[in-house]
């Protein structure tokens, strides 16, 4: 059996359990005051070019989104976002159980744009009885999208002009950011993100690690008090050295950069062998996830060879699906997918 | 220097190590689905000769603290715990934060008692304005407790009887588990735990785990819909196998209780030496925590050797603190302690 | 001036403020639990045909959303609602705000039906990471609707029928509930309402009263502890008597009926010479709102003589605009609308 | 039967329901927008001297407390409250339902002072894992306390320069406010509450009206979006005239006072008998509450005459209790009172 269902069906990189190996005989301070995390920290800030960030490493992704949203919103606050955005359909309504309403605006292929976020604003403020709808306070993004597909430089410019104009906070959920920062169509680097942003994170999780997202703070009104957030919301990890060791594993030598490049470029071959085989993609992209609508009995048919994750039927006989790439995805584990696509073509 | 200032500054016991790396090549579903934490749940089952208990492995113990208590109570029920009790003094308000106030009781040496719990439903019950105050509804405790005391089957036994009196479920945070099941003066057993509470944990991030926790439901109503509340309370782990695999390495010959029964049998030694040099304790106990009044001026001279973590002070010249011994602690550890102690003494 | 903006910008019926004149020596335990509101309760059982029904005097629309809602629901919750639902757009997140996802069905002219309820539900428990989504676990419906429209008893009793096979609670947002009980369209009796919902109410605020609204409880599920959670809410009034005495002056005689009626009918001979002048109605309706699509113009030109509430734009030179008729509307009031509307249309 | 057991069991005085009467043909704007709420805000901002305050008129206690506090705080933020505090003990937990901790100090007569303050905040700040627990952000007395006592001016400074040291926020819980306001014992006047508190409420329920509180907000963090967390808490009353119109009749002619000043001189020749009788006070306090400590057998004999509030057992054959007196309290009910207790005391 060869693995695309998701991104975070291996162990991870190992570069990353090497790490934790030659750790074995340390001792440390807890809750992530530790010096690994201290140093880890500022290789961010490194990375971004920006000394004032604040980083804290957290364990997952619904955790870290509930945390980054409960703690910038007042309670009349919500957070506007795609409707097909992680908080707003997989995350078992985490950020509502927070007391914060998600603000859905109609996405295209998972995106948002500064224009619609204007609109609502405009539409909010104009409203005579504005208070009694929810105040729009933030703004969430996923970069890269559920969908696979990315926001460019140009769309995160206009989005962040959108929230300073009307006040609204920017959060970049980063739980695929590797494979953002590496598509070829991205032109967006950490840097920006530090600079268009209040707060994003760089996933770990899904782009080689065990576990762990590195939550990076541009905004000091959220900056303060971070950590006393980060433990009301259960994040706090113990031996938080672990999430610093990870990500000293993946960013040494900019491993990061080139599994989640190489996972994407696996994910462009399958995207290009579909394309030669006359499949359509669902939805567009060019990071590791890939979203061809096939026909329902090719897809019965290789289901004992290769994992995939299904989505939407499109009509009786064919449904989209998803295949993902990953670190963990081999030059050999493609070929194989690909050519039992083409077997099963014709 | 040696490390006594708490039990979860250490990596974790090699063959937790071992387990991740022999794994190195899985592929496994997410969350939590996979065949490793199946097994795991099941040796929970056997340990607890018991068929009927839902178990989930969570990564810590606040997010487990907070899962289960707002997984379990209706909006205007709150938990009644001792005022030392974790989830009321060291959580950052994360109960209260799901919406439920913790309802006080005072401890003694860390403990509360059936008759403290009687006592509390008789005055609520008779309160002719109790739509006024908080519905009780659980009855929190900790296993062993945060003062290093236990619970015997005795007292256990009646807090049991108390809590089905009055209709309210029994909770055992069992985040130092380990130490209480193999300390000298503790006769419960797992078996006991899951027969006498709705509801407990097995605690693995202090006992030599790197992190997770193993909770155990047994009441039926609490096991419904378990896994949407993991996930709503940002708990549920990506690479959810991760804990089995943990639980797995700490279970096999029964390396938990050998590891933490060890720990104990370290910190007995502590306390002999200790009582020899004719400190006292602040509070009694025979588990892996110890914590004896000092002179402050010993401790300002051997702060530089070891590692420990301040508590209250007694009087203008003498502090409790606190030792702590782990799967990593070896005797030459606590040798070097004790005779720095009898170095610094006179 | 004229007011037809809403249903609740005047003071209350004269009945029902006689009945507090009346009542202007008495003194009576607080907190609802006086003879007056055990009376009051007594008659909506009546009015029922139900004597296990559970009866409890809020003082607003919202605050008893928020209440019924939060006190159903389990952590992981959430409640189905039209998406031009009261508690989804205009109640600031109060839903929210308790921990609860509103999940939104699109409306049609208002009203959602069984099959959506079956549809999402069938789609839910399908899922195979159903955990990762919020659980529904309530129907949320208006009657009448936000839009002034009413759900017939065949829709009511789908829609009772898929909330059975579920195991969903249906709640009736009975705000409006005068209008509908007497809508030329609508054959719904309290009794069904009673016998078909497991919770709705009778709103006292839009029909006549100072405020109020009487929570009418038929599941013996959300009749335990409703008491508790008013209080926590901040429902529970301390004067509570006032809420009955107001329910008491609006039923003797059947005041309550008589008066949403006649509104009815003045909103019908409204419509009717809207019709005879050639105006459409935004969306379609028999109760006390009236929403016709106007000019923009003619809306200019009668704004200094008439109150109404503007609504959506249609096009560039129309909006649909809502008029609402009311205890306090009198023949005369209608006649000068419609007389205005004549001189101001050719 | 006379009435003693709360300051809240009489309609209202009948200078309010007057005003209600005399408004019977109005038609106003909604939620609290109307001229009315507005001169009433007027009125406050010309009684406190204070032309920057915001006004905003809530029907009850509860509701007033939770919506202030919740609006003032986020999410990882709690209050200061003596432990006899209403929000600690008599809100069904409203405040944690909000997601905020209380955060207890032992109060003394109902009291607390600056110097406990001071003291939490430096044991706060001192702690290397404050983030560990929730972060102390508001101080919550009340004016007059629960127990009957009042503060002081020199008091409330002192309370105020120690909440302005560690950025804490002053809110004054003042349901009982024209009690403390004429108490022979308080120096303290509106002006001073509206230049020492960040907020506070002026109680028009306990004080003569049928319901209302009117909250006044000096902090401009604090007046920021207020009406959307209001309505977002269900305190947004739809008639919200009714709540200024009330206020207008409290306040015309200084009514507040004189009625307020009336219950504490009935209160006082009440105090000043029992002292005679040689019964002593569980509390001192020269407002309307009065706690003595009775034999059981005299209040079984007096209980079929006057009502009053059972309070804490002192020993077996004595209980402390509460008798009330309010607007309603005329001289002869208090005489009577006064005789009963002399006929039943040898």
């Amino acid at each position: 059996m060869r693995y695309f269902h998701n991104d975070y069906n291996a162990m991870c990189h190992p570069a990353v359990l090497k790490k934790m190996q030659d750790a074995e005989k340390i001792s440390m301070p807890g809750y992530g005051t530790d010096e690994i995390c201290r140093k880890a920290a500022e290789r961010v800030r490194a990375l971004c070019n920006n000394q004032s960030l604040a980083v804290h490493f957290l364990v997952g992704g619904t955790q870290a989104n509930m945390t980054v949203i409960d703690g910038a919103l007042r309670a009349h606050q919500g957070v506007l976002s795609a409707d097909s955005g992680h908080i707003n359909v997989h995350e078992t309504g985490a950020v509502e159980a927070t007391g914060h309403k998600v603000l859905t605006l109609p996405a295209t292929d998972g995106k948002i744009n500064a224009a619609q976020v204007m609109a609502y604003m405009e539409n909010h403020l104009s409203d005579g009885d504005k208070e009694h709808t929810v105040q729009p306070k933030m703004v969430y993004i996923s970069q890269s999208t559920e969908w696979g597909t990315t926001y460019n430089l140009q769309e995160l410019k206009e989005l962040s002009a959108a929230c300073k104009k009307y006040g609204l906070y920017l959060f970049a959920d980063g739980a695929r950011l590797g494979y953002a920062l590496t598509a070829k169509d991205c032109d967006v680097t950490l840097e920006d993100l530090a600079r268009l942003t209040d707060v994003f994170y760089i996933g770990l999780t899904k782009c080689g690690a065990l576990f762990g997202e590195a939550v990076v703070i541009s905004n000091p009104a959220l900056q303060e008090d971070f950590r006393y957030v980060i433990k009301q919301h259960g994040g706090m990890l113990a031996k938080g050295w672990l999430l610093g060791l990870q990500f000293e594993g993946l960013f040494e030598n900019d491993l990061y950069f080139e599994i989640t490049r190489n996972a994407n470029k696996q994910a462009d071959k399958l995207r290009q062998t579909l394309e030669e085989l006359g499949y359509k993609l669902y939805i567009p992209g060019k990071t590791n996830q890939v979203f061809p609508i096939l026909p329902a009995a090719l897809l019965d048919s290789i289901s004992g060879e290769v994992t995939f994750s299904p989505m939407d039927w499109v009509d009786e006989h064919h449904r989209a699906v998803r295949f993902c790439t990953s670190w963990a995805t081999t030059e050999e584990d493609v070929n194989f997918l690909c050519q039992l696509l083409m077997k099963h073509t014709k």
